[in-house]
């Protein structure tokens, strides 16, 4: 039987050799792992990107695949390593919320502080989390090793609510999440909550209805359209919205209905 | 026996998890499949891009390998995806002539429309064809599936012809195509066609004639070189040409025969 | 059992093909070869950058393991392309010191000229030396082919000293060798060299103790830090260090022990 993957989700960047040395560790200790990189330029400490690329791509894994996160603005500190899985993979992140953005049936079902240090790798200098803990914590898990072994259950992971958007004049009120490569803006929210008929509005300007394909509108037109993770994303067809338009993270998106 | 490898050229970017989410479906149906990127930060629909990176890379990959191209500026359009195979290898591409430059070895033999529904993912918002039909095509055919029973034969692939060099005062004029990380130019002259003694002109400077290493010239000196890939480029030895010349795509490349 | 992982680092990119060609070639040899990217971002011809990201890696890859290194600046010309091994890794580089700054535990102990035309692709053009030299190479080292078949016995492989810190007014003085992602500067003063109640200065401004953890300076602060390679680092806790003190390569750090 082929192992389950290892799926890396790290700020590290490829520029320098740290995602290659993770990669070193678990392959050192689980030689047959398959590594599936997730991502890894992330900007530096992007929790919000971090928790839409899982919530955005966990649900398309194998199951039983790992997912090693390592996004985290406490490197260095007491912040705790947690295990955890849900109905159809498992998980090692930081605690700091990261995978409270997953859809629900993705939901963590119980929690394990990785701190015993027969996992670690020995210190060298400054711990180097994704290296010394993470790697080799990831490689007894794709070994087989209990997650009992690891840590105690935690009861108290740290949560980061999703921003919902608010009731707003008989409408909803968003935000920009968050933008991709090709400049469409990811907002917090929901396709399934624009009711037929409403208009999506971005800065005062009206983008017009929910569209199901970007061939709905000319080239060069922005449009909102119902995007491929569940949520609202503001685009330009055949071009960059966030260049064209000038958005920003955080700014408001209103959904009006019909009067 | 070891199976074929799935490999990938996108426009998606590293930074999202476009890439990842791709590769998270192909190995939930295919969790054999060994994959490889040939590349994902191609400039958002650079098309020629993406022609001349399949023309540089397919005649080298294992015999059976499948390419899988999603650089497509007509993404939720219409646009047919296409499955092909050449003596060597086979592909799923969008129907945008992206394999019109691969050598003539390499040439598809017989096309088919991948229309079959069956095969694709459930449709969740906006279609992210990487995701929801490239991808779970490229873990069917990885399975063993029959190509025919992706969709019917077709006859009229979009064609992109190669921009050949016109024949002009007893010598060619080409121009440059596309420039590679180190500033290198990538001209559309094949390097058997520059006739012995002939000399290359870049802008109307004299870049003497055509080299078989770059170590033929002193250091920081512009040359023409015949390229990895049988094509003519530009370079500077120890340099970066583009930056030094101010060269763009689409410049004029002339090859000046001896009189 | 599983075959040794090939573990590539260029300066190559990764917005054109060539190291999925590479990768191509490597695997239509040996297919069942794990490839694994250490990096492929280095600044184009930075041997620095090489050798310190050899130096942090390879002691936590799987034994056997085989580092390629295509990061060269006499590509083109004569320069030899060296076989090694140390105690636990084997090694493919241009002759250019790159292995120089490896520990003392991984030091090459046998050198071989891999001159031999038999494992070489036939050419093309002008060479492509990862495509067609360091890929066959490997693949045939992976292959189990045995190392004296490449070439002969060298004796006189280029070395590239380590830059020694100088001792200087009782104390040391080093030097910034690089930066990492987040901004964090790796000198080339070994933490262990740091003596205890010792403080480290960077253009005149004192640094402060050498620290274990970030934790230790609040937020903001710059501080210096053992390194997770064991190098002090200078660092800003959740900050970017070279952005906010303009720090350089080159720049002089001073060791000054307690009077």
């Amino acid at each position: 039987m082929r192992p389950s993957p290892a799926v890396l989700l790290t700020d590290f960047g490829l520029r320098d050799p740290f995602v290659g040395i993770v990669k070193g560790v678990i392959l050192a200790h689980a030689p047959k792992a398959p590594l599936v990189d997730l991502g890894h330029e992330l900007a530096p400490q992007d929790l919000d990107g971090a928790a839409l690329a899982l919530r955005a791509a966990v649900p398309y894994f194998p199951n039983g695949s790992l997912f090693v996160v390592v996004v985290d603005p406490g490197v260095g500190s007491s912040r705790r390593i947690l295990w955890t899985r849900s109905r159809r993979h498992q998980f090692l992140v930081p605690d700091n919320g990261v995978l409270s953005w997953l859809p629900e049936d993705e939901a963590p079902v119980v929690w394990r502080d990785a701190r015993n240090p027969a996992w670690f790798l020995p210190p060298v200098g400054a711990t180097f989390h994704g290296r010394d803990r993470f790697a080799p914590l990831a490689a007894a898990l794709l070994n087989g090793v209990s997650p009992a072994t690891l840590g105690p259950r935690v009861h108290d992971p740290v949560r980061r609510p999703w921003p919902e958007p608010r009731a707003a004049g008989g409408g909803l009120s968003g935000v920009i999440l968050s933008f991709d490569r090709f400049g469409n803006a990811v907002t917090n929210v929901p396709s399934r909550a624009v009711p037929a008929g409403a208009r999506l509005v971005h800065k005062g300007r009206d983008l017009g209805p929910l569209r199901s394909y970007y061939s709905e509108v000319p080239r060069g037109r922005a449009l909102a359209v119902a995007g491929s993770s569940g949520l609202v994303e503001l685009s330009t067809r055949e071009g960059d919205f966030r260049a064209r338009t000038r958005a920003r993270p955080g700014d408001p998106v209103h959904v009006r209905r019909r009067r």
